[in-house]
Order: C-alpha cells, then sequence, then structure tokens
C-alpha cells in the first residue's frame, strides 16, 4: 500500500464537499435497512469467507508482482471466485503495467569485518553493472542531511541512510521515513553516488529487508538502491561508528522488460433500485514479489468480496450496486487505480461513495466520512452498528485508500476504515508479509465493519455528495 | 548450542557422585568470601564489560562458521582481548575440523501454484546434484512416520516432515523437534528419497529458515537436507492439503573441504593459593553462518570472558584458577570440546568444578548443581546471593552445557546457570541471531549470577566432588 495521506496530497476534500450547498433534505436511514446491517454484521463475525478468500489467493497464487505472469495469474483467480460466488456482473479493464523483475541482491562488507549483509532492491531499481560496485559508504542520519551534502563528500561512494522508522498505530511514522526510499536514489546520483542503500522502512527487527518503489528523476543518472534489514543496518551503523572506512560490495541485478498489459478487476452486486449508482470498494491484487501479499493487499480484496458477497447472500439487494475492485498495479505507483479514475472520471456522479481496505489485517478501530454534511447521521448509524465492534467515529478527512482515493480527489465521498496499524510496518513489502500474521478473529470483526458500512451506503436513498 | 540433556545422555553425574564418599568436613564459605562476591554481583549489574564483548564478537567478526577463516578470525580477536584484558595465561589448543560450507540454496513450487520458498541447507548437508532435484514431495507428520513408511511410497521422491516444535522455558520442545533434523535425511535416503526438506527446528513465524547439523549414516546414501521457515512450511502444508500432488525443485549447492586446524581458545585468572585448580566456564567461539551468533553463543563466551576480568579486578585473587575456555566448532558436534576433553582427561581431577553459558541471554532464573552433597551449601550460599538476581536453586541433575559437560560426563562436577530460553528457539540457527535481540539489562543478571558463581567457585576451599 501507499498512503497518500502521508504524501501531502489530497487533502481538502472535507471542505470542498461541505460548500457545495447540497440539500438538507437527507432521507433518514429505515429500519429495515438498519435491521439488515444488524444481521450482516453478526453473520460476519461468524463467517471463514474473507479467511478462505485471502488463504486461496495467498497460497494458491503467492506473490503477485505487478506486471509477472503472477499477477496475472491473480486476476484470473479472482475473476473466477467472483464468478463462482455469483457476482451478477465480473469482467476486467486493461492497464498497461512496466513489468520489472528482480533476479539477484548481494551486499557484502568487504576488506576489514568483511561480513554479508542482508539486502534487497527497492522496486523499480535499475541494475548495478554487471559484477556490482564496491565503494567506500558514506552515511547520512536521513535524507534531508543528504540534500544538504557536498556532492564531494558523495561522489564516487555508495550512500547509506540509516534513518528509523517510527512505529505507530496510525502509520504516521511512514511518511517522515519513506522520503529516502522514493526520493534517495536521485539525490544521491545527482551528488555522483555510485549506488544507494538505506535502513529498511519498516519497524521490525528481523533479517528480512523491506522492498518498496524508488522514484527516479527523469534529470539524473539513475542509479541501484536497495534496502538492509533493520539488523543490518545497525550492523553497518556499528562499523561506521568505529571511525574507519567501510567498504561496500554490492550486486543488484534487475531487469526492466518494458511494458506489458495487466487487468483491474471488477465484480458487482447489482442494486434493486438504482443499479446505475455505485458503492465503490475494494483492494489492490497486486504485491511485492518477497512475501505472498497477505496484508498488502490479499486481506483488502478477500475483505471487500466477501462483503459483497454476504451481502448478495441476504434475501434483497441493496437499492444500490455494490462494485468491487481489485486494482492491478498498485505497488508500482496506483498504475491500476490511476487507470480506473482516468477510465471512469466521466462516470464519477454514479460513485456515491467508496472505500478501500489497504492497510493490512490489524482490526478495525475506527471510522472516518468525508461527505455532505447532511449525510453524516447516515455516517453516525453506520459507526453505532459498528459499535459492538469495538468501532469509534473518528473526525477528520477520509481519503478512501490509495486506489479507491484517485476517484475521492476527483470528488467522491469517501469513508476510511481505519485498521490498527501498530504492527502493519514489521510485515510491510517483506518476505514476512504471510498468511501466518493474519488473526483470523481480527479478519472477522473487519468483514463485519465492512458488510455494516457497504450495505448502508447502498441502501440508503440520499445523496453522499 | 545443543544440550545433550535433550539427546539423552549424560544421566547419572550427580548419583555417581553422591556415592563416592567424601570428606564430611566440608569448610564453610567464609564471609569475605561472601562479601566479595556480593560486591561482584553489584558491579557486574552496572557493567557494560559482557555487552562491549559481544558487540565487539558479533560486529568485527559477525559469523563464524567452524572450520572456515571467519572462525579463525574470531579466535584471533578472541585472544587478543583476553590478552587485552589482562588475563594471566593466554593460549590456544589446536582442533581438527571439517571444513564445511554452503554455496547456494533454493527451493521452488513447480507446476501448479508454482512458487519461490524460502529455505536453508542444513549443516553438513551434502549438495543436490548440480542443477538441482525435481520431484513430488512425499509429507510426514514425523520423523517416526517417516520412519514406519513404506519405502515403496518415499522412493524417488522429496520427503517433507512437518513436526512443528513447541515453545516452552527450558528449551524441551527442541528434543521432540530435532530428530527431524539430525537422523531424517538418512532415514529417508535409506528408503530411496532423493533429498529431504523438514519444517524448521524453531518457535518464529518469520521468513529465515532454521539450519543445525544434520547427521547422515554411514551404511546409507547421503541427499541433501534443507529446512524450509516455519510460514514456508505452513504454506506447503496448504498445498498438500489441496489433496493433488505438489512438485519441488530443491537446488542446494554446498561444498566440503574436508579437515582443516582450528582451535579452543584457553584464557586463564590464576588462582592465589590453588593456582593448579580450575573452576572451568566458558561457551562456544563458533557459529552457524546465517546470523551473527549473537546469542548462540556469543553471549557465553561475553559472559565468561567478563565475568573472570570482573574478578581479576578485585583486590586479591580467588584461592584458584577461573580457566575460560571458548570452545571451537561446537556447531557440527562439539568438536573443539571433545578434544579438549581428550586433551585434558589426564587432568580431570584439577577440574574441580565447571558450568557453561550457552542457551542465549535470556534472564538466568535457576541455579543446579550435581555436586558432593557436603558441598550442597556452597551452592545454596551461591543462591542466595543470586536472590535478588530472581534466580533459585532448583533441585535436579546439572549438566555443565554441551561443551563443557563433556568433562562433567568425565566426572567433574557442574552447575548449570539456567536461562529463560523462552525465546531462545526464535532466533536459534538463523539469520535472526543478531546483536539486536540481546536486552543489555538480562546481559547483566547474566553477568552477576556468573560472577557470584565463579567466584565463590574458586574461593570457597573445599572439594565438590
Amino acid at each position: 500500500m501507499r498512503r497518500f495521506s502521508f504524501m501531502g496530497a489530497a487533502t481538502g476534500v472535507a471542505l470542498a464537499l461541505s460548500s457545495m450547498g447540497v440539500s438538507a433534505e437527507a432521507p433518514p436511514v429505515d429500519a429495515d435497512s438498519i435491521a439488515t446491517a444488524t444481521a450482516l454484521r453478526e453473520t460476519a463475525l461468524k463467517s471463514d469467507l474473507a479467511w478462505d478468500l485471502l488463504e486461496g489467493l495467498t497460497t494458491e497464487v503467492g506473490q503477485r508482482l505487478a506486471g509477472t505472469a503472477k499477477e496475472r495469474e491473480a486476476i484470473d483467480w479472482a475473476v473466477a471466485r467472483m464468478q463462482a460466488m455469483g457476482f451478477d456482473k465480473v469482467w476486467t479493464e486493461p492497464v498497461t503495467v512496466q513489468h520489472w523483475e528482480r533476479v539477484s541482491e548481494t551486499a557484502e562488507i568487504v576488506g576489514a569485518h568483511a561480513q554479508k549483509l542482508t539486502v534487497t532492491a527497492l522496486g523499480k531499481s535499475v541494475a548495478t553493472p554487471e559484477g556490482g560496485v564496491t565503494a567506500e559508504i558514506v552515511p547520512f542520519a536521513t535524507v534531508e542531511d543528504l540534500e544538504a551534502a557536498d556532492p564531494a563528500l558523495v561522489k564516487g561512494k555508495i550512500v547509506f541512510i540509516a534513518n528509523r522508522m517510527e512505529r505507530h498505530r496510525d502509520g504516521s511514522g511512514y511518511g517522515p521515513a519513506v522520503k529516502a526510499r522514493g526520493a534517495g536514489a536521485s539525490i544521491a546520483a545527482g551528488k555522483g553516488a555510485l549506488a544507494i542503500v538505506i535502513r529498511s522502512i519498516g519497524t521490525d527487527s528481523h533479517r528480512v529487508p523491506h522492498t518498496g518503489g524508488v522514484t527516479y528523476k527523469e534529470d539524473q543518472p539513475k542509479i541501484a538502491a536497495a534496502a538492509l534489514s533493520n539488523p543490518d543496518a545497525d550492523q553497518l551503523e556499528r562499523l561506521l561508528a568505529r571511525g574507519k572506512p567501510v567498504k561496500l560490495h554490492l550486486d543488484i541485478q534487475t531487469v526492466d522488460h518494458g511494458p506489458v498489459e495487466s487487468a483491474n478487476v471488477i465484480g458487482e452486486i447489482t442494486g434493486s433500485e438504482r443499479p446505475d449508482e455505485l458503492v465503490l470498494i475494494g483492494g489492490h491484487i497486486d504485491s511485492w514479489d518477497l512475501g505472498t501479499g497477505a496484508i498488502d493487499d490479499a486481506s483488502g480484496c478477500a475483505l471487500t468480496m466477501a462483503a459483497a458477497k454476504l451481502i448478495a447472500d441476504q434475501p434483497d439487494r441493496p437499492r444500490r450496486t455494490i462494485r468491487v475492485v481489485l486494482f492491478a498495479a498498485e505497488e508500482p505507483g496506483l498504475v491500476g487505480a490511476r487507470a480506473y479514475a482516468a477510465a471512469h472520471e466521466k462516470d464519477l456522479d454514479k460513485h456515491v461513495i467508496g472505500a478501500e481496505s489497504d492497510f493490512g489485517a490489524g482490526r478495525i478501530w475506527a471510522l472516518k466520512a468525508s461527505v455532505n454534511p447532511e449525510a453524516l447521521p447516515v455516517i453516525d448509524t453506520m459507526a453505532q452498528l459498528m459499535g459492538p465492534l469495538d468501532v469509534v467515529r473518528l473526525a477528520g478527512t477520509a481519503h478512501g485508500g490509495p486506489d479507491v482515493g484517485q476517484m475521492a480527489r476527483l470528488g467522491m465521498p469517501a469513508v476510511d476504515l481505519e485498521q490498527d496499524g501498530t504492527d502493519y510496518f514489521d510485515l510491510h513489502h517483506t518476505a514476512d508479509d504471510t498468511l501466518d500474521k493474519v488473526d483470523p478473529a481480527a479478519l472477522k470483526q473487519n468483514l463485519a465493519a465492512w458488510v455494516v458500512f457497504s450495505y448502508l451506503a447502498a441502501d440508503w436513498p440520499g445523496s453522499f455528495k
């Protein structure tokens, strides 16, 4: 996942919406609707469906790196599952993705204190020259220190950025830390560095480095970019603290096969009264290649598919259509979501509200909404029905998640079902993102919140905009 | 480490000792001795020395696989440190070790559900044929099930043993589980298997597989043996549960360079009255190659070196000599310890008592002793002085640890300072055995217990035998 709220984008949606001067004639939530949502919540708390889907995708497909055959396998898997579950419509929409792959990656201290370090290439990193590069390490505490550095200090060396991500429930440690990953390479290259290694953007202490995308500036040379695991970054810091030059041999081999066709997967449960009005929910079908992407983001795909299915299993369909979109190629930079927004901007008004699950599988603890103030009583009703799930109603702007949020940026109302992300960045973008890390009970609690939101959003006849 | 108590060996020492008919004239522990031991305990609780040594060995040397240049580097490091700390005598004694190394290791499901699995070669494993082997997996819940299996089921396949180690404070889950690692390969080979993969013998859920020695029977073919990480073993079990054949491609490349010379490192703090009587303490200087061996067993080396040094820093030396032995090549099968016992069996009577630290760096919670009953009041005094460290006196046999225990098997009295091993097998023999896993406060608590034991054992004039 990438939370653009940390990236400084997509603000002011709530303010914009609240000044739109919408009708004050918002209808109440009817009692049948509340009864059905309550029953759905209880059904979800006993349902294994999200787990079954999560287990299926992570076991039968495993990793599903954007642009690869594994992503296509995941797309086929999702289409088949949606069809088998009886979604009313299932289709895919094309997305053009860059097909990048890692080939090999090694790092070792050479000379005094020679030893191997555990490293992984950042996503989209170019390769080092064949056979790797060997150079002295020049360390910086932060990417800002690198930015301020005299190029003479950096030229011909391998940059190391040591900053350590902080652990917070809301993931707010990510933003300050991740700039080293995104921007560090081009800043270092601009000063003549041969390569860059960063401390993993993660909160764990395991020998499982965190990958994630690097963003090259077009006007700078491209250098290989890699992340050390936290224990390896600690080790490098200790070696550097001895005050003598530390020399690293870094060999990163990757390949960019160029653009290929991938696809967003779309499945719908058709609304009974307003089938052309959409409640947009989903996650992203791709993952990084190191783990099986259980928390990022098979759980989001599983939860939203399962929520739609439980709603479809009710005797009566809600008024509006529930559209589940499993976005392709989120990790390399919201590629599927941008394609969706470009294709569906013309249908923006049909998207009455949206929400995404892409922050792991921790329990949902809060509900936030960016909707027309007249629609807030419906949000309050959702929150009340989520009360037994220990979900609170938070003030503030909802962004709709990284992918669904691309429509929210265009003006679609959005809800955030905030998950507890305390441990999320222990696993995020690592080999350790595997099914065993998901608590089945927490997944059921998530599903219960998702059915309440999705059903009420689809069945309430008023406008969120 | 290998705890031979789990292996069924070395029992009956206490009984043998108690029937030796030693003198009932055991002298009391004198007040000066108690005062010095108490002061040493308080000094140790404030001392960074064990941490400094642990940090030095794991940072400056890193991994130190038996028989390799890295083990020799560690030996040189230890000799230099002992000399710099002012040990009265420092020397090495030769040990012949097999120089085995891992080269590469990959495992992947092929065919349906193709995906890579995280794997590591077991220590001393032979290689697969070049290019690896590809065969159907035949799973067994336990090595006993494999033992009972019809060879027709196994022939031409890759055996998988799924048994999961249990977590216990005393490490007692290790014994039942580890037989799969030690004996599984030859049992599988005897039935015609092409290779064997086991679930890691460890209690964690990270993508860091656990290595450890395999023991080949001379009368069976040798096949490659490897361990999957726990999440990968889970994944394989889920794939197998789907009821269709699962095919694995396993490529394990290792090389055995034959016998080389290594060395036990020995340092002494000479006793003031009975310099020829020895209190034997130590750990092992080698480690597996995946991590930096912080808990296995740099911490044991650091603690016993530091304990001797703190005692040497007192105004007066204890009566007896404290001998610190850092054993070579423990991991491949107690090679250094066996060489020490063979070389020093003739001096057995000079070894008045011994103890080893080789169960990580968790807090010490219990003291056990196998000594002459007349010497038990001294053990009780030790326990009393360790009371403020929350150490209790346990009944039962002390084995003296894997290396020092080789002398205990010959009849040397022994003490065990039992560490809390609840988390030990999360890290044991993995890439995750790194310095960040050690709690500096727990290390100080360990050191405090070690100085109390070592000083009182060296200064009390009576016999433990």
